[in-house]
């Protein structure tokens, strides 16, 4: 059997590698068209900033390296230009030696991955214009500030984006950064990018949000990048970062089956519509494990795992990729932010029902130091609550909880059962109940009936029909407060019912929500008929960028516990 | 309704407050004896240590707070001495004025805890033995160290005793520390806790393991500590942390069932033999979520949700409590360590099958830096591959995997779907192959049949029968190897069969397992029938503890990225 794999990074490297474990006398060709095979790149940025001292650290294997070990024959400059299904050949540029030659397959493997886009804008081609997707990518960026650059314009705020721009402030340069929609991080919802944006710009990052480039224009040396705003930013370079498209130039050309979103159609043995070839990685098109639709997500996790499938069916195991949920996370210099399963934006687009809580527990105990609050937004099934996807954005221990509601989900475990995790509890890393119990509770409350929210986007139309309730402190209500809002702190309610008019609807709210609640069970015990809760409270409300409204400053870490507790007592769900 | 809680900390606050929020207008009396409710138990270590600067950070709630804002009738200092379940009636003590009287109720929660075990050892009540449980035995042992107290003996080495270990070497104190057991963190498998002791003893910490204290002797405003091995230490105090007791007294002199283990029995909803007497936390006989047999366990996150669950049974919502799988985690100086689930002890206990795996991963991508290799044992079901438990040992990220783990062992899903986790990655976070990806990778690949182990304790004896072949470089062998072993490098492993004899059962090891593994797919595709791996390499080997040839030294952490990569390569398994 002779197997040849086009594309040696992530999923290429994992089919070859297991392959020849299941095979040893299987001939193995990996053909990759770039110089080096196998390397780190969700490292890329990391180098660029200085985190990552040793460029040697990035490059995981060589082509040496796999044939010692693996007996793998790898291939570095060979590009594949032309696949004949037919006669199972492929044509081969070896570019070492700009010379075609020919080589046959039983089985090939596509895991090519994907390429940055670059859109058709004018000046698009200017050479300070540069993506990160490889080695030879990072090197030229690394070139540029050793060469004396100062400033960087990054375009696209997503994953790479961001970090790449957090490396150029680690290099002290200038950054702007421009970004199509109005937030940061286009896979999580509007609100939970909020603070994200706060902390860019408070770590030196000037940020353009809802702006396009419309034009490049070459400016002596510099190049100027001309807005769709009419305001022109001019730098030493510009990193494009708007995300990348499956370099499928050869499936389509050899009329495989493909996907709408531009992936290749793969069946859940990751076979492509010709059962010779089959694919893997940033390429093929995946079921999406909340909706249950075909999706193009490009993580390399799911990347890395496909490549072993690939081997198991190359062999004749029946291995079957099961789905892709999008777990993702990124670090945003001292703050964290991730993502698993479905957002609202996916569920309203794919017209799911859902409900949906918010909530701000602290990474670890607060009475322990170096801690803050997480902001935690929890979508789920209307009554059997099944988890339908999880965002997080804070400081610490945003990851972890990420990778709890990730199994979660993958269990099709509810809200219910997410009440009942027993999780690993000591002060530097948790608490008693754990931020993922925490929104099992809240959850649970809602679906038995036991709390009702209204949410921030409610405002002011929504709940222009009833009383708006602050259950805060005088302090903190003095301090800010939603217009139209009435203070009765939560200490005094019982003996200030009388000032609660029965028929109307009663919109309560507080910081976090805590307070809301207890005032609701209250309520609603004594007849109040018609009560809810702003969901999040006042922390979540300030994140729908009201500029009227919003402090302005993201969640600070770090604060004392005085000072949470002043503002968060009682808190009985705290108990140790 | 008058509900009346005995005991006000974790699981009677909790209890006191839902039952609260639920009904607005029952009568709710709290009993607690000491002068606290719901304080931070956990956080008592890191006060002493000085991490928690603020005491009134440890006090979460007051009778105060309470009663402003749940209307819950607090009394400290009131100790409950008689239940007579007939009448429904209590005899309090009242300590403020040291007088008795009777209050009635309606149902009673039974929520004191658990006490520390004083053993009846000769000198046990000399005034320079402390426990800590709560905020005066705190504050003793603070005025202790303020008065100038320079060396302590902390007796036990489980969490308190490590936690308090800790916080003396903080303060620049003197610590031996004693345990009865031949390893600290008795819940851990020994060989899980060998870097540990090494961890401790780096830090200064000086251990006698495998040692009882017979005897306390004073001597002269110091505290004379005889060991059963006739040494004897000698200090300005001692803190005896060797466990806890359930308070069971009430329940035993009021005839409610009792369970085998000291805790009282109760049904999933928390129901005493008594039906108008729940109980909750320390106190109760819990069902263990693996082997389904009852068992004791004092945990801070249980006795918080049970105390939920007792409230919603009070008003007659039928919640369940399910099970406790003894979820834990420890923090030992830069180390962490947990566990969830079964260990191989328990498992052997209970006479369940098993299967083991060990492997060293890292907390996150190895070119990143601040990582170290973490040790994983993972235990699970034959055949079917169900998780039963877990043990980890590391420096970052060691809590988040116990809590992947924990909740997949309460969602029942077996090794197979380990390897499908979907979990975020970024190089700060997690490898694109998670730990937890390579724990199911690993152990599916034996229930397949694609690889087999050798263990440890399979030498001498068991191994002496075949050839031990190390697959190591030439210097890693050089530098240390298992006495009789062979070594033939894995690079050259293909070329050098003949030296490998086929009539004889093949023992391969190398550092973590990854290259036996590639060696063992290699001879059994070539022919050789009886081939195993070492289950974890000689990292897991090492931590067997036998001192000839154990170095003697913990996994260091965050080493640089080229020497793991010398000792690792290849690890195809690691790209991005």
């Amino acid at each position: 059997m002779k197997i040849v794999v086009i594309g040696g990074v992530a999923a290429g490297a994992s089919t070859a590698a297991r392959a020849r474990r299941l095979c040893e006398d299987a001939e193995i060709v990996v053909l990759e068209k770039d110089a080096f095979i196998s390397f780190a790149n969700c490292g890329l940025p990391y180098h660029i900033g200085g985190d990552i001292k040793d460029r040697n650290a990035l490059l995981l294997q060589t082509p040496e390296s796999l044939r010692a070990t693996l007996n793998i024959d790898v291939r570095t400059g060979h590009e594949v230009i032309h696949i004949n299904r037919e006669l199972k050949q492929l044509t081969i540029l070896d570019r070492n030696l700009d010379k075609n030659y020919v080589e046959s397959y039983d089985k090939l493997v596509l895991s090519q991955g994907a390429d940055a886009l670059r859109p058709p804008i004018p000046g698009i081609d200017h050479q300070k214009i540069f993506v990160l997707r490889n080695i030879p990518d990072m090197d030229a960026i690394i070139q540029q500030i050793d060469e004396g650059a100062r400033k960087a314009i990054v375009i696209g705020g997503g994953f790479i984006g961001i970090e790449v721009a957090e490396a150029f402030r680690q290099r002290d340069m200038e950054v702007e950064l421009v970004e199509l929609q109005n937030q940061l991080m286009p896979p999580l919802d509007c609100e939970m990018a909020c603070d994200l944006r706060y902390h860019m710009e408070s770590k030196g990052v000037q940020l353009h949000l809802g702006s396009a480039a419309k034009e490049f224009i070459d400016a002596v040396g510099k190049v100027n990048v001309v807005l769709d705003n009419s305001l022109t930013l001019v730098a030493d370079f510009v990193v494009l970062a708007i995300g990348v498209r499956p370099a499928s130039k050869l499936a389509i050309d050899a009329e495989l089956k493909m996907g709408g979103r531009g992936g290749i159609k793969v069946d859940s043995h990751l076979q492509t519509s010709d059962p010779d070839i089959y694919a893997a990685g940033d390429m093929v098109e995946v079921t999406d494990t909340v909706t249950g639709e075909p999706t193009q997500l490009p993580l390399a996790g799911p990347a890395n795992r496909q490549g072993r499938i690939v081997a198991d069916n190359l062999f004749g195991r029946a291995s079957q990729y099961r789905s892709t949920q999008g777990t993702a996370v990124v670090k945003i210099f001292d703050m964290t932010a991730g993502s698993t399963g479905a957002s609202e934006k996916t569920l309203r687009r794919v017209n799911r029902a859902y409900h949906k809580v918010y909530l701000h527990p602290s990474g670890h105990a607060g009475y322990y130091p170096g801690t803050a609050p997480m902001h935690i937004k929890l979508l789920f099934e209307p009554e059997v609550g099944t988890v339908l996807g999880v965002q997080i954005v804070g400081y610490d221990g945003v990851d972890k909880r990420i990778d709890v509601f990730a199994t979660a989900i993958r269990a099709g475990m509810t809200v219910f059962d997410l009440e009942h995790l027993e999780l690993a509890y000591a002060p530097p890393y948790g608490s008693a109940k754990d931020p993922v119990n925490m929104a099992g509770f809240i959850s649970s409350n809602f679906l038995r009936g036991d709390l009702d929210f209204w949410y921030a986007e409610d405002f002011p139309d929504k709940v222009s029909n009833g009383m708006l309730l602050d259950v805060r402190g005088v302090k903190e209500f003095e301090k800010w407060n939603i217009p139209g809002s009435v203070n009765i702190p939560l200490r005094e309610l019982r003996s200030r019912l009388h000032e609660v008019q029965k028929d109307q609807p009663i919109y309560l709210y507080c910081r976090v929500g805590f307070r809301s609640y207890l005032a609701y069970r209250i309520l609603k015990q004594k007849g109040f008929e018609q009560v809810s809760i702003l969901a999040g409270g006042s922390k979540t409300f300030n994140c729908f960028c009201r500029t009227a409204l919003a402090t302005g400053k993201p969640g600070v870490p770090f604060v004392s516990h005085a000072e949470e507790k002043l503002a968060e007592t009682p808190d009985a769900l705290k108990n140790a």
